[in-house]
């Protein structure tokens, strides 16, 4: 198997170390991340299993573990911190043992698109499924949901403050929702394809505009003033993206960066000077990572049990594991209009 | 008098509105900002006064004006918010009116290196001096000091963090100063003119180093490791200090620019994309003007009376107010070691 | 007039001062610290108009005042800080002044319940209706749903979070659309009344306690685990309700007082010292005052006009001008399951 | 060995558990917490070992640990989370498992003042002490010093601001030292023993003041105005000096707690009215308990390396460990005007 192809593999049954859990997989999601792995921005050797949004029952449990037990239905951060290290400690375990260390599944280690797959540092990152939840929904647990929920949360949105987000992939819907359930008075999004359109006005978005049929920044200051808005989030990974993104925000607010910028990179990611008040416009620009670990997994699946959201009608495809790489080449294609693929065992 | 020359003007002594007073200067320092005013970033028209950093003596009280008399000896913030606008009722007033509009003086009206100055809604931007203050103390608290502490402040420094000072004028001196009183553990700053240098030792700075002789970026990595700082402050203007203070800071770090980047703009302001973790690294990048108001004048002014800090050492040169252009040209042209002008009338 | 009396009394039109307008009011509401005020706890002279939520039309605009114009369709906020002075520039303009300062109206000035009032430094405290929202809400932005919005704001609620409610009055109700908008993830509320039972759950409480059938700690442990909510929000002003909040908070939580604790001073409020850790349990408790402010005002209208919340079912009772001390008697008696009276003119 | 008596007790060395290693202690400090424990308050078992402020070397390691190696010079914190539970990953580990459950030390197993001691989840909360400390200098980062400064840290001070702290025991002198390093503009301490009036001004307080002859919150009115200061800080654990803590606090200020209240509990902790604006003075009220973790540590130990702070002046007694329960009766008596005991093994 040669770089940038996809292909199942047959494995041993991984062994637990003493703070790791082996989960047996039930369920996973594919993500746009493991196309950009592929890609090569980011150091992936040949072999490695992909993936990193799996829900399944503990198989085997580590000595020194604590908090996870055999035959429990759990779910499992994307982003799994040791919990322990400096990064961990100072509010940063995205970040664990630095520059988005935090990522471990793929790029340190096998991912979890597999039959078996190994958590690190269980106690820290595998939380039980509520009864009232199904795997799919879970899944939005780990990752894409996560990641736009905590896109919001990073944005300081002020209440009834206005939001905009541009792009409505997965994450970026995500945002969406997360800016209505954080008390956005208005939201404003971008989205090109149809469904993601739909889903996005379903989701909460006030305005969906389309930026190949009109100027994203001209129609957003139409409806919420000449400034601009409170909070504007990037969730696509381009330059155009974020550059609009500084544009659209208000002096003295804030740019959340939510998108991977590695998958097309060229060059530095450019903050436009005028719009940043050549230095003195008071914006705070943030980049961010999915957070990782259990008890955020809880506080999730409180608001799916208590119905304060549904990521659902994101899963466009379902597949059978042995046809996870036709899921791969649809989600790198971007094609037959997917935005989350369900990938049962 | 034609766009880019300085010249000294014959006026009227100006009128104050209803909440505005009027200052009899007695006196002033100048600023680095008042050269970029005339490089042409920012739109001055001909024939406006310069200057934002000036002390005196209350002689005008516009009639809704209720908390400053005729008489009193007081200073005045550089930025001089409104106090009302939406800007200034949510956290922040430099943006007064938005986009950078707290920065009035020479931008929107005439500014205070003049006999006398009208200071709008003083009520807001006006403190008195205290009997223990001099002058020239007094001065630093409206401009220079007041931003470097603030982008200490801005910074999120940890209790004995490590933190990263790009540039040490005036500006980048007070960073120094500020992050050793907010609790920095480690500082480093880079200079390269010798009694800037001297200054930064003096001011707090643990290690200086010239960025001419050596590796910033290495140095400082070989001091804290290789993750970098836990804060870098950009506190000259360049892309190339800007790119250093992102490139510092370690993953979930905080990087806050200081400096204007008009007066050589060339583009847009470049984020290095690994050190940003291609988006991912949980960085925050903030971007600060120096705050107005007298509550925060009345706060440095006691850090000043209890000797928490001196910042008079970085007064280098000494002039009569006949020979301010003297002082802007030494300022233009970053002759003769200067750091900060004191002009008296 | 004796004191503890209500009566209507004839006044001439009031003169605004340079920062101030007068407003003809259209409509006002009630509120129980307008009974407060009469029971003695705060010093209201003789003679002292009530009332502080009021909106109307603009009728004279001071000298100073360029934000407002006459004819405007206006809400007042029920705090109306000046915007200046050391309190109100360093965060915390409901202390406008110190202790509680920024309650002007009846304390300090006559009160809005009149069909002229009088509103001090009207550049901060005045807002223009818009269009889409009628009188009746636009009152619930000035007092009751903002106090409420903001005891949630300060609640500092996990996203998913778990959030306790004591008592669903005006203000509870509005605390419990609050920590919706906000993203809890549960919502437990106290509330005797059955209309008040009624709209807690209309409002987004998940379980409405009635602490006379049960004990609401132990049901509130039942609900969400042993250790306790992770914010829990008093919002009656009793010392029962009080220690209910800090008992009902797990270790670490935040316990937001938004009652009024005046109108039955009996000695110090008493924090559990168990459920506090004996001072080492991590908790943090922040008495609060409603935000006043233009700004506010607007972003609170904007989560009206876009449908985020209505706070019109807590309307019980209309009344016209003549018959406010009615209003008045049904408020201090808290008979015939009024919640909140409006009043028209 | 009945309650209530401190004894030597023979012991086998302890084994450690998979995430735990052994230290063998070269230098304890005592803690008034010890005493408490044996007060009664909190329900320590007979034949427990005392004592949670020891540096040593580690003896054992455990099969899961990857951060600590056999040989290496270490301190533990007081405190010792486990990085992993809810109470953990949500910003609480002081109150890991619920309820002050992050001082386990002595009141969930042995204590360190022992020959050999376990440390819990070593990885969390063990650090290694740089070559330029002494053991001594080591011990004061693991309690007294730590929890000092991190009331400071919690108190929300402003640049300049100002600062009042009760009582100047271990924990009061660090308060006013960390007040001091974190920027405040003026501190006012109270101290009644002379040796701890001495070392404040030596640490830091601009105004020492002794409650017994003078009425500390009139003379705190005197130098700051009559509105307050900013900040205050309890550091004896008694009802008066947490009154006084509130009184002393201007609306909108922020208190907190750093004394147990156990020791002399006599019900709940009194917040006085009328200070408290009833309810509406806009004051934050917050207990804490010493922080742990490896990160902290490294972060006072740079501050003591780069000579921030010293904390030896607090050392005023020196004991073998034969002699430990004679630094106990000293302790328990408050004789000698001791401070810290070290004791050495």
């Amino acid at each position: 198997m040669a770089h940038n192809e996809v292909a199942l593999a047959e494995r041993p049954v991984p062994e637990p170390g003493p703070r790791d859990v082996v989960v047996r997989t039930t369920a996973s999601m594919m993500c746009a991340s493991d196309v950009h792995n592929l890609s090569g921005a980011m150091a992936v050797p040949v072999g490695r299993v992909l993936g990193h949004e799996s829900v399944g029952i503990v198989s085997r449990v580590g000595d020194a573990v604590t908090r996870v037990r055999e035959g429990e239905r759990v779910a499992v951060t994307s982003v799994t911190p040791c919990g322990c290290c400096d990064f961990c400690q100072s509010g940063a375990p995205q970040q664990c043992g630095g520059g988005v260390g935090g990522y471990k599944f793929t790029t340190q280690q096998d991912g979890s698109l597999a039959e078996y797959f190994v958590v690190p540092d269980a106690d820290f990152n595998v939380a039980r499924i509520p009864d009232e939840l199904t795997d799919e929904q879970a899944l939005y647990a780990t990752d894409s949901m996560s990641t736009g929920l905590a896109a919001a949360e990073q944005a300081n949105i002020p209440l009834g403050g206005t939001v905009a987000v541009f792009a409505q992939g997965a994450v970026g819907l995500s945002v969406t929702a997360g800016a209505r359930l954080l008390g956005a008075g208005t939201v404003i999004t971008t989205a090109t394809r149809p469904l993601n359109a739909r889903l996005s006005a379903q989701f909460g978005s006030d305005l969906v505009i389309n930026p190949r049929h009109e100027d994203a920044i001209n129609k957003i200051r139409d409806v919420v003033g000449q400034h601009g808005v409170d909070c504007a989030i990037e969730a696509l990974g381009t330059h155009e993206t974020f550059e609009q993104a500084v544009r659209a925000t208000k002096a003295g607010g804030t740019v959340v960066n939510a998108g991977y910028h590695g998958w097309q990179a060229t060059g530095p990611l450019p903050i436009p000077l005028v719009s940043f008040g050549f230095g003195m416009g008071g914006k705070t620009i943030r980049a961010m990572l999915c957070p990782g670990g259990s008890e955020r997994l809880q506080r999730l699946f409180r608001l799916m049990v208590n119905k304060r959201i549904d990521p659902t009608p994101m899963t466009t495809h379902r597949f059978g594991f042995g046809d996870a790489a036709k899921a791969f080449d649809l989600l790198a294609s971007r094609a037959d209009g997917i935005i989350k693929p369900l990938i049962t065992y």
